[in-house]
C-alpha cells in the first residue's frame, strides 16, 4: 500500500515518471520535481501561499496575447531568460556576446537598403548607426543579413501599438552588409522604457521595490551561412539603468558610446542640418554549430 | 558596470529583491530565483526546452476557466499540492489524515438531514454512509458541519457537466451530526476516474507513459467550533488505482472497507430491495489553533 506521505512523495512523485518514453523528458521531470518539492520543504510554504502562486500563474497565462508574452517577461525579470541564453552560449571563441531575442521581435523583417531611415515620421534625435559584421578572424561576412529593431523616443515598439496591423512596421528592418562587411542606417536615439507593469509581472515588480526600466538599446540579429546565428542588443552608454536593468540584459562588451555630433555631413556624404548622433559596433560571428541552438524560429512562431 | 554573466547572475537577480518590504515575499523570492536557476544550470536547459516550457505554462494558465483550474492539476500531478498539505499537517496528535480539497468543492453546500439520499435520479449501486465525528479523545464534536461531495458512475461530478448551471448540485450535500457526533447519508457507490486530460497536464501524462486515473473516494470537508478544520479523502478498498493515484492523495489510513450487503434494511432501518454498500468511518478533529490555515476558504474563491 503506499503511503505518499512527507518523506516518501518525492520519491513515489519522481517513480511515477519511470515510464517517460524520451530520456531528456524523463530527466527534465524528475529534477523538476526535486526541485518544486526541495522548494516547497525549505520554505515551509503555507496553503494561502501555494494558493497565491496558482492565482499568479494563472493570470500570467492569462495575460498572454499574440502579441504579448507575460511568462516570457516573469522569466525575464527573474533572470531566467538570461541564464539560458548564458548556459548556451559559455563557447564564445571571441564572438560578440549574446542576449535574449526579447518579446518585440515579430519575425522576417522588410529588407531595406543600406543607408535607409527606419523612422520614417517619427520623433526624436537623429542617429547614424555603423556596424562591420566579420568572422572571428575579422574577415568580412558573406551573404549576411542585419534584422535590426528598437523602441521610439516615448519606449514603445511599433507591435506595442493599437494601429500596428494597419500602419505596419516602423524602428524595425533588415539590412545586407556591402562586400566588406559593413552595414548603416539611419533611425531615432531609442531610450530607456520600463516593461509593460499592468500585469502579474507589475505587481510582482512593485512588491519587491523594484523599477521596471530596461536601459536604451537597440535589438541586431545577424545570420550568415555558415555561421551561428548571433542574437543580441546593443546599449546607449550613458544611460541611468545600465546598472539595473529589469531583465538583466546588460553586458559591459555591448555597451556602445554614442556620439552627439554637430558636422553637417553624416558617414555616408549626406547633409544633415540638425545635431545627430553617431553609433559605431562591430559584430563578430563564430563558425556554425550543426546543432547550434536557433533560438529565434522557436520564439517567433 | 554590471556583468549580468553566468557565474554572477543569480547574486544580480537575488540582489534586484533586496528592497522588498514584506520579508516573507522577499525570502520567498531570493529562494524561488535559487531553485529556478539552480535547475537550469544543473540540466543545461536549451533555448527549445525553455521555449516549450513556456509555451506548457501559458496553455495551462489559458485552459483555465471559472469552473476548472489547470494549473491547481498541474500541481496535483507534481505532487506539489499534496507535499504542501503534509508539511502544513505535521502536528497530527492522533487526528484523521488529511488531504487537498481538490478542483471539485465548489463553496457551501445545501444542507440536508441526516440520511438523505444525495444520488436522486442519478444511476449506480447504493451506498450507505455511516460517520462519526469526534475529538481527540472520541467525544462527539458539537456544532459541527460536514461537506461531502463525489463523482457518479461515470466519473463525472456535477460541477463538469454542461447543465450544472440549471439542473444544480448533485451528489454534494452539508450534513450536521447528532448528539452523538453520527451523520449518516444515502449515495452511489463512486468509481475510479480519470482527471481532465484534454489540456497541458494531459499531454504531460501521456508523455510520461502514466495512467490519469485517480481510485474511487468520497472528500469530506468537516469543520467544528474550536477546532481545525478537516480535509480529507475516503477511499474505497480495493480500487485498482489506490496504488498510484495520479495526484497522489492516497494515504493508508484514509481507505475504508466497503461490505456488500444483501439484507433487506439499512441501518437506519429503512427497507430496500437490492444489494448494497456499507462505509463505515470515523474523523478525529483536533483542538484549533489561531493560525490554522483554512485551505478551503483560500481555494474556492
Amino acid at each position: 500500500m503506499p503511503d505518499f506521505n512527507e518523506s516518501k512523495l518525492t520519491d513515489e512523485v519522481i517513480a511515477s515518471f519511470q515510464a517517460t518514453a524520451d530520456p531528456r523528458l524523463k530527466y527534465l521531470m524528475t529534477e523538476l520535481v526535486r526541485s518544486l518539492h526541495d522548494y516547497v520543504r525549505r520554505t515551509d510554504l503555507t496553503f494561502e501561499e501555494w494558493t497565491q502562486a496558482i492565482d499568479v500563474l494563472t493570470r500570467t497565462g492569462q495575460t498572454c496575447t499574440p502579441t504579448r508574452q507575460e511568462f516570457i517577461l516573469l522569466s525575464d525579470v527573474l533572470g531566467v531568460s538570461m541564464l539560458v541564453d548564458a548556459i548556451n552560449h559559455r563557447e564564445r571563441e571571441g564572438s560578440t556576446e549574446t542576449t535574449v531575442l526579447g518579446p518585440f521581435y515579430v519575425g522576417e523583417h522588410k529588407p531595406l537598403p543600406s543607408g535607409a531611415d527606419i523612422s520614417e515620421g517619427i520623433d526624436g534625435e537623429p542617429l547614424f548607426v555603423s556596424c562591420r559584421l566579420t568572422d572571428l578572424s575579422g574577415a568580412p561576412l558573406q551573404g549576411a543579413r542585419v534584422d535590426v529593431w528598437h523602441a521610439d523616443d516615448d519606449g514603445f515598439y511599433d507591435s506595442q501599438k493599437s494601429d500596428y496591423a494597419t500602419s505596419g512596421p516602423s524602428l524595425r528592418a533588415r539590412f545586407a552588409p556591402d562586400a566588406e562587411g559593413r552595414v548603416f542606417f539611419r533611425t531615432i536615439l531609442p531610450c530607456s522604457y520600463p516593461i509593460p507593469t499592468d500585469g502579474p509581472v507589475g505587481d510582482l515588480i512593485r512588491a519587491s521595490g523594484r523599477h521596471p526600466m530596461r536601459p536604451a538599446h537597440i535589438h541586431f540579429l545577424v545570420d550568415a551561412p555558415g555561421f551561428d546565428p548571433l542574437i543580441t542588443h546593443v546599449f546607449i552608454d550613458g544611460d541611468e539603468y545600465l546598472h539595473s536593468d529589469v531583465v538583466f540584459g546588460v553586458k559591459p562588451e555591448l555597451i556602445a558610446r554614442v556620439e552627439r555630433r554637430t558636422d553637417g555631413v553624416m558617414p555616408d556624404g549626406k547633409p544633415i542640418d540638425r545635431p545627430w548622433h553617431l553609433m559605431t559596433y562591430d559584430f563578430r560571428l563564430r563558425p556554425g554549430s550543426k546543432d547550434a541552438p536557433r533560438p529565434m524560429m522557436a520564439a517567433a512562431e
